[in-house]
């Protein structure tokens, strides 16, 4: 038996760390395969298609926040669930040919990447124009032949590109971590966490209100709510929540058949462990 | 009196419409000069510095959901006041010089655009590389050069760019609108809607539920919430609300008092109006 983990690529992204944190947890059970996918639209698909077992996608960031593709795309394909939690801790490194900061012209980066060190940049570059890449690694393979250009990427990929690191860490926050969901499509009821969404039958944020006392009145701790448009009109709202509680406890199983009756469509992704990871460069070196 | 009132550029982006219907809002109380700003941050900043009076800038997209970096941005600089809302329909034209969709090999815009088209060049451009750009009307000075490549923006901006439109709309839900807030340094007290925002002193989502008994109570209806990271560390949150109601209301003020006890941090951004705005090409053109 093959797992094939997709991920966004090209080779050396965040993501890949994580897909390969979750190849290691599936030691034992079978040989692994990772594929890197141009968009996390793409992997989504590929796994909701059966043409990939797990997707490692991100979902949130913790200072630009959720990854809405991950998000939307969760909410439209109803056989995906969430299998697993990874937290991977970013620290951006500045990859550049150039022998000095004052010589950056141009410094591409995924939007999220550039906006996580952008004190950084406007302090040290000041004059260097931001380019938005579609992830951290698209351009590494160019980078070679420039002398004012740079690219921000993890100190991995500029061990896997061959690029010098002129600068790292770049982060202006040093608590910088990114929450990866392992979506596959098999049906899991164990584990410490449970995410869900729902559309509300009154189309107001206040409806909010008689799903989170259900919670409140359980005892069920909520770790998080994100509200994303239903995209039928302006105001109008899914909210997503992850319980600190499983689908095999019954207070959980109750608080689900109340929500029914509060919500318009309630979709249940799962519950899931989760894990931490520090990428050990050395262990790759 | 000269009203400086900056936007994000160059000429022809959505949020030029939206700033220049503020424009005609304020006609007669002054001169008027539209500014336009490399990103959206700047204008912001540039707002906060009162190095201009007023910022017109994305808050949400009925598709895309919340502009983060609007929230983040208000939330930081803390003279900041709404001073209106502009709600803008969003339809989308694809611009080139190319013959037809299938010689088309790059199409270029800002990544809400591309998100909002994907099904509609998922269908008819299936072969495009779609690269991220910083607003909509970045890549169109260099159109005219190319027969391979085109931009998504409005019918408006072809206009500006004398640019040829081969399809429109082509925005995969009709119904496709943005708020805009005009942020501005006067403090507002008057008008139907307040928003504001806090983080909790418990770092537990579920705390959420005091706030929103607190404008239960008061038979204040909320508009909108959104959460976003408070980027002190993952899982720490702050909540962005709209209410339906006037800070000159007696019951708001008595439920912010209540708020302040329950909440870490409190902002409140002020009351303010809003309108809706149809762009007519042929006023412009």
């Amino acid at each position: 038996m093959t797992f094939a983990i997709g991920y966004l690529g090209p080779q050396g992204t965040y993501s890949e760390q994580a897909a390969e944190a979750y190849r290691q947890q599936l030691h034992g059970q079978g040989d692994t395969e990772l594929k890197p996918y141009p968009s996390i639209l793409q992997v989504i698909q590929a796994t909701a298609d059966c043409s990939i077992d797990f997707a490692v996608v991100p979902v949130e960031n913790s200072i630009e926040g959720g990854v809405t593709v991950t998000l939307d795309a969760l909410w439209q394909l109803p056989n995906l669930r969430i299998q697993h939690a990874l937290i991977v801790p970013i620290s951006h490194a500045l990859l550049t040919k150039a022998s000095s900061l004052s010589s950056l012209e141009h410094i591409y980066s995924h939007p999220q990447a550039l906006g996580q060190c952008q004190q950084w940049i406007k302090n040290n570059c000041p004059n260097a124009d931001l380019i938005p890449t579609r992830s951290t690694t698209e351009v590494l393979g160019d980078l070679q032949k420039t002398t004012n250009t740079a690219a921000i990427a993890s100190e991995w990929a500029a061990h896997l590109y061959d690029l010098p690191v002129i600068a790292h860490p770049i982060n202006d926050s040093p608590d910088n971590f990114t929450r990866f969901w392992v979506l596959g499509t098999q049906d899991s009821q164990q584990g410490d966490f449970t995410s869900l969404a729902f559309s509300l039958p009154v189309n107001a944020p206040g409806a909010l209100l008689t799903p989170l006392q259900i919670m409140s009145r359980a005892s069920i701790n909520l770790s998080r709510i994100e509200s994303r448009p239903t995209k039928r009109s302006l105001g109008e709202y899914l909210f997503f929540l992850d319980l600190e509680a499983s689908l095999s406890e019954a207070k959980v199983q109750q608080s689900l058949q109340a929500l029914q009756s509060c919500t318009e469509t309630l979709r249940i992704f799962g519950s899931y462990d989760a894990s931490t990871h520090a990428y050990n460069l050395s262990k790759h070196g």
